[in-house]
This record gives structure tokens, C-alpha cells and sequence, in this order.
């Protein structure tokens, strides 16, 4: 089960009842923030999910609402005692602009890490969480994520019975992933059937429509994207300042095949996204309009 | 008239009832800002003064808590369309942490002019309010402000008759400051009274208690202090993190002979604040337990 959480779901300006776009992400226990931006560790807070588990904050990009809560949040961090590393990963400038931030918390128990994202890069773990990410289209160089939690295939009797691993020994194959019996080693893909189907989300802010994110958001369980504006009259807008209204997000919703949508991101000037709702469902019908901890647990489907 | 008000009143750390610790001033519509931490915007926001008229964001120190919510203090201004410069003011350490955090605000439509604070400077205005300072004790430097409005004696008929000065001159002179009449320039001191009293706020984050705090806040309308925490167990915690008690900040306004005091900066621990007061108002009755917004309206007396 993968628990996902919006910390926050506005953008530019942090709100009295709107904090600045965040999602965080947790899988047994361990947990992945995406962006931080000022109040992200309130909101957060509001959650009750902790602060020590947070093995990794990615970035977006490094508009101040973005990551202007970094400090905060590692000194939210440092007070719970953790002193396990903590990964920061984010497109080039990650390093310049957290140490610039860190002069004002120079001082942490724990090492921090960097993972700077490049076109090259491929996909890699954080904790049991595999993240993947495109570069996709803003004023300034920004990243999409994916997040897939792979699940190993069905304990197969049949091929356990063939290879005549003895039935003591099938609980441990699967628990460590092998087994020595008579001297030989057995290996899970040995008892194992195909992978299941695991689990798929999908985060996007701060960006146009681009085409390569259908493909990139493709059957996600959960596809969070930005709806800075509600109406497609401020779709000029929308193009200018590098953001989607609602109907550009559903229609990727739709092309891309995923399995629910949650709008986030919404200007300081949409007071209530909800009014505009029906122009994402109308396209995308398993649309809804994000808020500050709204909340799901994925499970993996049988 | 001043206004004042708390924008927020916690320590350390921002949480979801209880901004980081911060006052705003506000005279003839241009405001003064003390101290800056995460979410400031945001409970200033609540308060509902604006943010253009800005004219001065001043630091006591630069823990993280206290000028963490710069960067986006900075874009909230800029959003309104200021164009006049804003006075970052604060001790030695200003225009390096300033420079660092502006990596993530650094497009502005205004100048910012510093103005760093050291032991040989006196005392200056910004707007019409006068802005004075000691040194307190603190694990890094930190300063206590004092704010004081002036007001001009009453305007005094009979010099203004020895004079000679022609009635229609008498308004003139009062709101400008002078007149001339027959080719001779007439100053305001030749027809007013000894000055009145006027308005003084002082405030103080985080510090010891030390003596002189006292002369400093002596005779102050309103002092606004620490109290990181209520119960004078905590006395010797409070010691090691150059902290205060509400009995050390009420023995402050109690020998300072204040008007009233108000207390803020509280630690997380500190649920209920109210809980503690009698540890205060025994010592100093006319104190109060701060609260975000707490809003006062400081009037000449007469």
C-alpha cells in the first residue's frame, strides 16, 4: 500500500487555508516530500505523518514557492533526531540553491545528499520507491515524477514442486529472495510467476501540456497534475505565465489512461476551484480538485 | 495613532494555530515589520493591513525562525507593485544572509537598502517612527528595537499673538512647519508648546533578561517580550538557550514601569501559554498571553 497525501495545493503565495503545492509519499513506514515550498512543514505537520522518515525531497524546480520552506523543513527534521542521510533531487542548480538556503541552518545531524537529475539519468530507488522523471515545459528548467512500487510476481507451488525444493524452506525463498538447499542456491524468479501489477503515480507542476507527459503519466493509479486556472478563458494566461487550466490536465488525464486525476497548484486568485470542476470532468470524469491533506491509500489491485 | 500587532507568536518552529514570532507597526498607513520566520506572509495575510506599505522589514537575529520567511516576504511585496525602495535593517550578518536567501527572490521591482546596526549607531527614522536598539543576550547576536512617535506641543495663541503672526498664518505653520510673513520666516518652535508625550513600543526576542532591558523599555506603552516558556521550573532550560520565563519578562515590565506587557515567542511545548499567566501578572498585572493577530490601537494621550 502506497499512502499519498497532498501537503499543500497552491501556487505562487502560501494562503491562511492554502498552502504552497507539496505531495508527500510513503511506503512501510518511509516517506518521499515532493517540493517545499513556505508552510510545507505546517501543513505537514496538520498530517501527522512525522518528519523522521522523510528519506528524500525532490524538487520541481527552484521557484522560492517551491522550496522556500527548505529550511524549516530540515530543521523540522534535525529536532526529531534523525541522522540517517536525507536525499535533496532536483534538475541543475540543486546545490547552489540549497546551500545558499542553508545559511540559515548550516547546523544538522544528518548528511545530505545529492541527486542531480540530468537528460541522461536513468530511473533509480529511494527506500523501496522507484522514481522516474521528464523534464517538461516551464519558464525555467523543471521535472515531472513518477513514483512505481514494483510487486514480484505469485509464490508458484507447481515450479517450487518440480525444482523439489523441500515446503520448509518456500516461506524463506520468498521472504530473502533465495535459499541454499543440498548446496545449490535457489533463487526467487526460480518460484516465482510474472510481476503483478504495482502501483503508478504521477506528479506535475509547474508546466504546459506537454505531449511526452501522456506518455510518462501512462495508466497511473494516481496522476496529481497543476490546474493553475479553472476556465479555458484564461487559457492566454495559462500559455504565458507556463501553467495548464483545468481542461489541459483532463485531457491528459484522458489520453494518458490513468485512473484518477488530482488537480493541485491553483492561483492565489481561484478562490474556489471546485466551481470549475465540470470543465476537467467533462473530459476526464474521475476528476477531483485537490485540498491541503486530501488524502488516498493505493493498494495493489489482485 | 500606532497600531501594533503580533503577527505571530511561536519559537523555533511554525505551527498550524501559531505563526513564528513577528510584530507589525503601522503609522499613518506605512508600516514597520519585526522579524520575518515562515508563514509570516501568511498570518499577515490574515491580519488583512496589506503588504505595500512595507517601508522596513527589521531583523533581531537571524536564526532560521526569524527571517526564514524573507524570500517570500519579499515576492508578497513585490506582487503589490512596489516600486519604493524597502530598509532591510538588523546586526552585522545582514546583507550575507539577505544575499544567500535571495537566490530564490532574486527579481525585485524595488531596491533594498540596508541598514546593518553596531554598538556606535544611533538612532534613526524610518517613516515617523524612530527606531532605537540595544544589544540583549542571546547564543548569537541579537537586538531589542524600541519604536517611538513624537508628538509636537500644543499650539501656544498667545506667542503666536506677541508675534504678531496674522491669524490666517496660524494653520499654515502648524502643518508645514513654517511661515513666512512680511519677508520673516517664523519657525513651529516659536509658536508651540514643550512636546507632548508620544507612543513607545518596545519589543524583545530572544534573550536573556539583562538589566538593560530595563532603561530600555522604561516607560513603554507597550513592551512586547519573550516568554519562551511559562513555569519558572524551566528556568534552568531557559538559561542554557539564552531564553526567558514569564516571571523574568514580567520582572522586566514590572521595573521598567511599562504600560502593559504582551508575551510571544513561545515554544512549541508550550500548548496553553494561558495556563502560566499568574506566573506573570503576580508579578506584573497588566500582562497578556500574545496571540497571532492580537491587535492594539495605541493613542496620544492627553
Amino acid at each position: 500500500m502506497l499512502d499519498v497525501s497532498l501537503v499543500g495545493t497552491g501556487g505562487m503565495v502560501p494562503m491562511p487555508k492554502r498552502f504552497l503545492s507539496s505531495m508527500i509519499a510513503r511506503l512501510n513506514g518511509r516517506m518521499l516530500l515532493v517540493d517545499c515550498g513556505e508552510g510545507t512543514q505546517v501543513s505537514l505537520k496538520n498530517l501527522g505523518w512525522g518528519f523522521k522518515t522523510i528519506d528524500a525531497i525532490l524538487f520541481t524546480h527552484y521557484h522560492a514557492d517551491h522550496i522556500s520552506g527548505l529550511p524549516g523543513m530540515l530543521h523540522a527534521i534535525n529536532n526529531t533526531g534523525r541522522e540517517e542521510p536525507l536525499k535533496l533531487i532536483g534538475p541543475k542548480g540543486l546545490v547552489i540553491v540549497v546551500d545558499a538556503l542553508r545559511v540559515i541552518a548550516p547546523e544538522l545531524n544528518f548528511d545530505v545528499e545529492y541527486i542531480v537529475l540530468d537528460e541522461e539519468q536513468n530511473k533509480f530507488f529511494v527506500s523501496d520507491i522507484e522514481i522516474d522523471y521528464i523534464f517538461v515545459e516551464h519558464s525555467v528548467k523543471c521535472v515531472a515524477y513518477k513514483f512505481e512500487v514494483y510487486r514480484k510476481g505469485q509464490f508458484q507451488v507447481e515450479k517450487a514442486r518440480a525444482l523439489n525444493l523441500p515446503k520448509n524452506l518456500w516461506g524463506k525463498i520468498q521472504k530473502e529472495g533465495k535459499a541454499i538447499f543440498e548446496g545449490k542456491e535457489y533463487t526467487e524468479d526460480m518460484v516465482l510467476g510474472e510481476p503483478r501489477r504495482g502501483i503508478k503515480v504521477s506528479y506535475c507542476t509547474d508546466s504546459r501540456p506537454v505531449k511526452r507527459l501522456v506518455d510518462f503519466a501512462k495508466n497511473s493509479d494516481l496522476f496529481v497534475c497543476e490546474g493553475m486556472y479553472g476556465e479555458d478563458e484564461k487559457l492566454q494566461k495559462a500559455k504565458e505565465n507556463k501553467h495548464m487550466v483545468f481542461s489541459e490536465a483532463a485531457k491528459i488525464a484522458k489520453e494518458a489512461d490513468v485512473k484518477e486525476l488530482w488537480l493541485t497548484h491553483f492561483s492565489p486568485s481561484l478562490n474556489d476551484p471546485e466551481h470549475f470542476i465540470k470543465n476537467a470532468t467533462d473530459i476526464f470524469s474521475n476528476t477531483k480538485v485537490g485540498y491541503d491533506n486530501m488524502t488516498t491509500n493505493i493498494l495493489f489491485k489482485d
